[in-house]
């Protein structure tokens, strides 16, 4: 059997920017400055559902959720995390976590459809980006040649 | 050490009606006739994030996740599931699995934040319980003495 390859969603690639690649997924950051918003992208063609996924690759694919929103909550504190995998629109599985503060634009409805992204500007995007590649690395499983 | 005893929020015990109660999660419907729609609720105290609950728990919010959206699609066929754990209101750590429809009120856009709720008429929201019930009865894990 052969594999189809995997190709990112286009919508998903001109809303995103790439941030790190994980096992199972890719990590992408919206771009929009209003809010801490990662998207994880299982690098698998065809999947639509969460229970698209097989057993094991599910268990991956939350092992990164938790990765990842402690990278996020270390780069941006807030009240609360939003997860959520809606794909009303882009039907490639795609998982949001989004740190959500008390006033922001959404705030307390939800970020999805809310109002049009806004871009961050100058050198803000890369340097988000450089801090979460740094929270994430930081929380990399341990192997033993780390110990 | 003794335990605080869960306590279910009272915003969600009413907006939501118990349908089931499995090993971690009870779970409960939506009393919105518009959307089959779905809320699990881990009987632990205390929980706010996912990553709050410990990581064996975590896993079993996730076979369970898998449990109510199988029998949810098949008592209410869609053209997209929407999970999330959003909690900006209600702080009691909960996932909403929603059967999504094309052309439903809230379409493509998110469910939460959208309209008040309309409630069940007459017998419909008993009948709509039973069919979930029998449905996650079904698709119950198999132990040595189903066989």
């Amino acid at each position: 059997m052969t594999l189809a390859p995997f190709v990112l969603d286009p919508q998903l690639a001109s809303d995103t920017v790439a941030v790190s690649q994980l096992p199972l997924c890719e990590v992408r950051l919206m771009n929009d400055k209003r809010y801490a918003w990662l998207v994880l992208v299982p690098q698998r063609a065809g999947m639509v559902e969460i229970s698209d996924l097989p057993d094991a690759e599910q268990a991956v694919l939350w092992q990164e959720l938790n990765r990842v929103s402690a990278a996020l909550r270390s780069v941006a504190p807030c009240d609360k995390l939003n997860c959520g995998a809606l794909g009303n629109i882009v039907r490639q599985l795609h998982l949001h976590v989004v740190a959500r503060r008390e006033g922001d634009p959404a705030w307390p409805g939800p970020v999805w459809g809310h109002s049009p992204a806004q871009p961050y500007a100058g050198h803000a995007l890369a340097t988000r980006c450089a801090a979460l590649l740094d929270a994430l690395d930081r929380g990399r499983p341990q192997t033993v040649d780390d110990r």
